[in-house]
């Protein structure tokens, strides 16, 4: 009814909806012109990235038409564009290489079912709201598995762009190929390839100042320096066709089926559902990895974005849409998507103003898939592979390193951790233990809280850090002030903390704990908190509490702590030690 | 050369060092005291968690010897009696049955291989001061896992007690082969079992009330009440002679080779390597598991011993007090030792003061395997699988799961989850999903911080929730208070709140954050924080912080934030408040 305004829940599920009357002709204009600046460097892209994921070059074009449409009818971001990317190109490559030979059948299938397992995994965890799992990826961790990722895709494509034989998902082994069979590459190859990345260089790097430089406006020198690498790519494409570079060994894309996605069913080559089943139950693991990926990298272009408008995106139904764009590539011939960082840029930097901008992509891609192949199979892979190796150069982030040791020491040790694993094991690795690490260290730095022995600052009712500053103690009574939520983690440490306190002062009858900057105590912590009871009674000295936070006193008196504390519950520290220390015989 | 008063680095790690040198005459009649009545408890005990472990009886008694004497030259505590555990044996069984079949040679090498493990990850934990790790099982995850340990160790014995066969490591592979093999139950073991079981419990319940009834001395009734289980063991061992058990089909413990333990090293069967690498690399987990459980239970009963007496235990040389027993343990025919809760608890009773009771007891128990062994022959298994059962009754604690119910939902569900996955799967299932799902719970809960719009109480310089109190906000200042340290977890929660708090504020000019609640802030939060600032700034509103902490405030400082932020620090929330609220054209 009030449809425009507040949002039913089904246009919360299906923004389409919502948006979708609210079109126009100015909107159209808009989005018209975007689609065609994305599809004019999406052509190349697709290409390349199903290079990088080891498929046919027809996989990276499917990849981008299903699920951007399918992005189109539950995203919540006008000017996400959605398709492979580089990072989970590499993922796949990585993950489908463990299962399948690569060139072979069974290696396009896992691809597909990669694509459908993150597709339900997104989809599930979009309807649970579970968007929250990609918080557990910090920072340090995404920049240094981005980083490392960008250079292992870079190695990665140096056999295509030197033309010698090399395989591994790592460093360690990619590296050593790399010294031996360096006697062997392939001059016309490397060639073409070394030129095509010394003129893609050149071009990012000069041409848009040197354009201005001659006078040219800033408008028509951008849109020169965004369609250089399409005018790179076809100069290649004409060298390759008339020196017929293919006949002298220089890999080409060869034939690209023309025509539209086919429709991609699991199990569609056996019919059975024995195998795509032991092949779901392999890949589920990459699948959840390249989808919490996946979902970062979206989320993070997809908020940015937003956010220069003063627009605002929904995590969850990110998810949603990001899950039907995979099970879209799934079932199309494709292989895992995101919202991809250089194409959603160009995209709303093109001025797209909602997902029909992609809507139209797909159309333009799709008139691109069934007219514009033959032109393709001309195209050596060493200028794809250049192509690759000059986006992802663009990831690798030296500064951190710097930045993040300076700033917090257990960070910079995920941060290194992620970053040496990735490159020197692998993708999963990388991210397995940067994640593990991540956790491990917060558990670690939180299981040794603060814990300062607090006294009276004169004349006031505040207490303080004893050793930050000259206050007064009462003799009888130890006032102790933890600076942090008590948990599992250091529940223990609390206990021997105060234990050790009581020991060197041996006049003490009172201690009372400022729960100040307690947040919580949970189940672990309350049984410690009763085991330093029982203790400190058993020797003659009572357990107060001050201040403690109304949430956290509300669950104690579900407990029975309070019925067994040996002393008392204080609104303020104060008030404890006023109540406390004229009537105790010191 | 000041030995006594405070110990050198070298009698940190060897505290007999310490202790040896003021050994005298009363602490040797109290330590030998110790030492017969828990050498008398030790050698039912020692064999029945032999069974358990499915190991034969002999490794029970060689696991109480060597691991004792080596405890003593580095373990900080005076009472704790090392040696095979309920749940660690139980853990024995199910890790190495998974490797091995059960009677084979290459069951007691797998069970060697896994104390030797476990005493090398200990020794490695405790010199690496990693004494934190077992901080990481929380209590309520203990708690489920203790009491469905004892629930599977009862089940695990009914074979033994009523002779009926069963082979699984969880209740859902017991119960219904024991529903199935009910009827084909061996009458006459049954008749034992049964019968043990009941007089054990009668025993226990019945006999220390009823003597002190008829006028027996507590002390008398105390130590008959110790003494009635070697009672029940003799008089099963004679009815077993007298009938000939045996011949019957009463599986009796049999031939026990009399003498010490053999020197028992990995890869002694087959004089490779190769083979016990093999092991390892299975068992590790395993292994880890098991240090980690054996490791909680020993500081735990250890800690709770000495606070009893105003002493102290170092949870780090326990943690090599333990790893060194182990090694001990695997080189001398034994299996995964810790220091058990039942005859630590009788040692101290019995009056122990310090380790050389565990010494006395070796010798004691050494002097059992040359001359007892024999006497042990007729010994129904079936007796020791009740006394097994009437001992681990006592890990159930069936209050718990209301108690944390009640208190705190996320416990709850590690404890159930903890204890379910135990029983129906089996415990390193049970055990890793625990201490997944505490850690998961725990960044759940902090990753969604409470964080309250503030206002001024009126006449004071107090800022309190808006929502909980009548208080004074200024137009166009927004101040938020955080309940949470900020990191990774919560650092996208904390960008989304702010952009959502701003955006139903359109007269917003200024955005002040009271981090007085704030105990760190990691690098992804400081990422978040950057982000923060350049998306207010952009429209137009100015992004300050108040009440940062000394150490925060210092580690902000090596950072870029403070450089960038659109507006200032201030010292408190209500400087914050007078600073921007004048000269505001609102």
């Amino acid at each position: 009814m009030n449809a425009v305004s507040t949002p039913t829940a089904l246009q919360r599920w299906f923004p389409i909806l919502d948006w979708g009357r609210r079109y126009n002709r100015s909107l159209l204009t808009a989005d018209g012109v975007a689609a065609v600046v994305v599809t004019l460097m999406l052509i190349p892209q697709s290409l390349a990235y199903a290079l990088l994921a080891g498929l046919p070059a027809q996989a990276g074009l499917y990849a981008s038409m299903a699920p951007l449409v399918l992005y189109a009818l539950m995203g919540s971001s006008g000017t996400l564009a959605v398709g492979p990317a580089a990072v989970t190109s590499l993922m796949t490559a990585a993950s489908v290489g463990a299962v399948a030979a690569q060139g072979s059948v069974a290696y396009t299938e896992a691809a597909l079912m990669l694509a459908l397992l993150s597709g339900a995994l997104m989809l599930v965890m979009g309807a649970a709201r579970l968007g929250f799992l990609a918080n557990f990826l910090s920072h340090p961790v995404i920049s240094g598995f981005v980083s490392a990722s960008g250079l292992l895709i870079a190695a990665s494509q140096l056999k295509h762009l030197l033309g010698v034989p090399l395989h591994g998902e790592n460093l360690l082994q990619l590296l050593p190929q790399l010294w031996h069979n360096l006697s062997s590459l392939h001059v016309p190859t490397s060639a073409m390839g070394l030129g095509a990345l010394a003129l893609l260089l050149l071009v990012r790097r000069q041409l848009k100042p040197g354009l201005k430089r001659l006078g040219v406006s800033a408008g028509a020198a951008d849109l020169a320096a965004k369609a250089a690498p399409v005018v790179v790519l076809l100069l290649s494409i004409a060298l390759s066709a008339v020196w017929q570079l293919a006949e002298q060994g220089v890999r080409v894309v060869g034939t690209v089926p023309q025509g539209l996605p086919p429709l991609t069913l699991p199990g569609g080559s056996t019919g059975g559902w024995a195998a795509p089943w032991a092949l779901a139950q392999a890949l589920w693991v990459p699948a959840l990895l390249i989808s919490l990926v996946g979902f970062v990298e979206s989320v993070s272009v997809g908020q940015s974005l937003a956010a220069k408008r003063r627009e605002r995106i929904d995590p969850d139904a990110e998810l949603r849409a990001l899950g039907l764009s995979n099970l879209g590539a799934g079932l199309s011939g494709g292989f895992p998507v995101t919202g991809g960082f250089s194409r959603s840029v160009v995209n709303f930097d093109a001025g797209a103003r909602t997902p029909a901008a992609g809507i139209f992509t797909a159309v333009g891609l799709a008139l691109a898939a069934l007219f514009l192949t033959p032109w393709l199979f001309h195209l050596p892979q060493a200028t794809l592979a250049a192509t690759i190796m000059v986006a992802v150069l663009t990831l690798v982030d030296v500064g951190v390193f710097a930045r993040t040791w300076h700033y917090a020491k257990a960070d910079f040790i995920a941060l290194l951790l992620t970053f040496g694993l990735t490159l020197a094991v692998g993708v999963e690795a990388g991210l397995i233990a940067g994640v593990s690490a991540s956790v491990l260290l917060l558990l670690y730095r939180t299981s040794r809280p603060h814990i300062a022995v607090v006294g009276q600052v004169p004349g006031t009712e505040h207490y303080r850090n004893v050793l930050r500053h000259v206050v007064l103690e009462q003799p009888g009574i130890l006032g102790l002030r933890v600076d942090e939520s008590l948990y599992f983690a250091n529940a223990r440490f609390l206990e021997d903390t105060i234990a050790a306190q009581v020991a060197v002062r041996p006049g003490v009858r009172h201690v009372v704990l400022q729960c100040s900057a307690v947040n919580d105590i949970d189940a672990s912590a309350l049984e410690s908190l009763e085991t330093i009871n029982a203790r400190l009674q058993a020797s003659g000295v009572q357990l107060h509490l001050s201040e403690v936070k109304g949430p956290v006193h509300d669950r104690l008196k579900r407990s029975h702590l309070l019925a067994e504390l040996s002393g008392q519950v204080f609104l303020t520290h104060h008030q404890a030690v006023m109540a406390l220390a004229p009537s105790e015989p010191v």
